[in-house]
């Protein structure tokens, strides 16, 4: 019997949204797991930013790179094994860019990206080409085709978000975060065709206000993922107290939410249904549980490759153990 | 008494026509005895293209490079002990433009000079910026802020200059050249500036169909070279029958010219009064004077710095020899 094509397209994506190291720490144990066609990872582009006239997107490069097996494990940006001699020179000719660090391989990518969208192509069409080429095989896309900016308001004014993070070193006090164009901006079609197919949400342990909420900000994202009956899952980014890399406890803080997390969860209440924490945040779960969510406690740090496939295995394990009664049910298990 | 705004300009400046790695050896030649403010060089602009978006001008980088004394001797362009990283980078991502060799140190130079045009400085001024980041005191200025792009038609089609020059490495039987977007293009204020305070004229050893044509191309050019009252030198850049570098007898051979000296003077018949050309060709002294020239035989070749100074030295001796009668009389030489 032939296809039916008005029939639903199949649910079997996990659905992954990613932003930064944390991000490309479980996007990478999900795709050791996952064939291809069963991951879909959406990356932050609030981060983007033209550096010298180039189109930088640092979160999609980190995942990229990560997928690639060509990041830089030390800093948690940019390639291994990187030279500076661009940079060096664009800082002689007093480049006012030149204090992000862009590194010779690296802007490599910048340049190519840059040129196929003043060619015409997409960020996702760029983002395809520049993965196929690198061997990435799992589909990695910009949460969106059109620009969004993440704007920190501090008290040293409206910064955007790598003159924040890098040039002043999270160091100003934030008082708003805005996601300038994000009410312009749609969805990119991976990003559509992976919510049309999830089979599973998972939220990977980014940042949930420089990572996640610009994704959550573009019209019709929040609520899709409000109404998605399947399982949703976020693992958190922090643990005992302290975000594993960059600024989100200093944020939570500063923006008035619990700075542990608790305060991550309260971002999600409305749209996940498990949240994972640190076995060092057990005595948290209770307060999770609270705000109407699932929570489960693991070794949540991921300092290894092993590390990153146990908690991509825990959180589609937990994902499919939660999976809806309408999903097909899953075969027997084989007796002991 | 106040100088009269209103009168002539001086007439003080050497106006050196260059274009290629000949025009960068004489113009440093040049600029090692002329002060600053009696030297313009203006440089050929033809070659420039885009590489991956990126705006690069071959021949003003070689000028400025050789000028600020980091030009790659062995290769003719691009920077000493430079590195290609991120072109290693851009042929993984299969740039279609990665052919064209860029290392990373000169890549900032595009970089840098295409984000000064993005943000709607003129090639003068993007130039003007560069050379004065690499400490280069002597005026170096394009022959135009407006695109003029030399094409060549040859029995594979048409080719811009650096596809023919490089890619094709000068292969292709060329039967004319064009100098697309001249005929709308004006001289760069500083050529036009130069024009005006002129008190002498070298073309420069560079390809009078390559690196000269061009410029002479550009509405108003030629004919004010022709009008010039001044001394107008060139040097030969063919030395026995050969091109010191580059394409230039083949070039001749394939117009219809004398692969010589002789074919060189005949482009510059109506815009120059001395025609410098080296030793092994005295021969062609005749056949040179011929043409309305004076032919002066010195050696012509410049291996090191002590050479272009010298040929530098020995053009503005000429030029001054030949200074017109309606120029300040030089002073009495000092009795012997």
């Amino acid at each position: 019997m032939p296809a039916n094509p008005h029939a639903d397209p199949p649910r079997n994506k996990c659905l992954a949204l990613a932003g930064g190291v944390g991000g490309a720490k479980l996007a990478l144990g999900l795709s050791k797991i996952l064939p291809p066609d069963e991951l879909a990872v959406i990356v932050n582009t609030g981060d983007d930013d033209l550096f010298h006239g180039l189109h930088v997107s640092p979160d999609l490069d980190t995942v990229m790179y990560t997928l690639a097996a060509i990041a830089n494990p030390e800093t948690g940006w940019g390639v291994a094994g990187e030279t500076f001699r661009a940079l060096d020179a664009l800082r002689a000719y007093a480049a006012p860019d030149a204090w992000f660090n862009l590194g010779d391989r690296d802007l490599a990518t910048h340049i190519r990206r840059s040129d196929l969208l003043q060619q015409g192509k997409t960020l996702s069409q760029a983002t395809a080409s520049l993965c196929a080429a690198l061997g990435v095989k799992r589909p990695i896309a910009p949460m969106s085709d059109h620009p969004v900016r993440t704007i920190l308001h501090t008290d040293e004014g409206a910064l955007p978000m790598q003159q924040y993070f890098v040039k002043r070193r999270c160091e100003p006090i934030v008082s708003a975060i805005e996601y300038r164009g994000a009410a312009d901006a749609r969805p990119s079609p991976a990003f559509t065709a992976a919510i049309a197919h999830a089979a599973a949400i998972v939220f990977c342990p980014s940042n949930p206000f420089l990572s996640v909420a610009p994704m959550l900000a573009i019209p019709g994202v929040r609520s899709a993922i409000a109404d998605f009956t399947g399982p949703r899952v976020a693992v958190s980014p922090i643990i005992g107290g302290k975000a594993v890399k960059g600024p989100a406890a200093k944020l939570l803080r500063e923006l008035g939410h619990d700075a542990t997390s608790v305060g991550v969860a309260r971002q999600y209440a409305d749209i996940c249904d498990i949240f994972i924490i640190d076995t060092a945040d057990s005595a948290l779960a209770p307060e999770i549980e609270a705000l109407g969510m699932t929570a489960l406690v693991t070794d949540a740090m991921m300092l290894n490759d092993a590390d990153k496939i146990r908690l991509a295995q825990f959180a589609l394990n937990t994902a499919r153990q939660t999976a809806p009664t309408t999903a097909p049910k899953p075969a027997p298990k084989p007796a002991p």
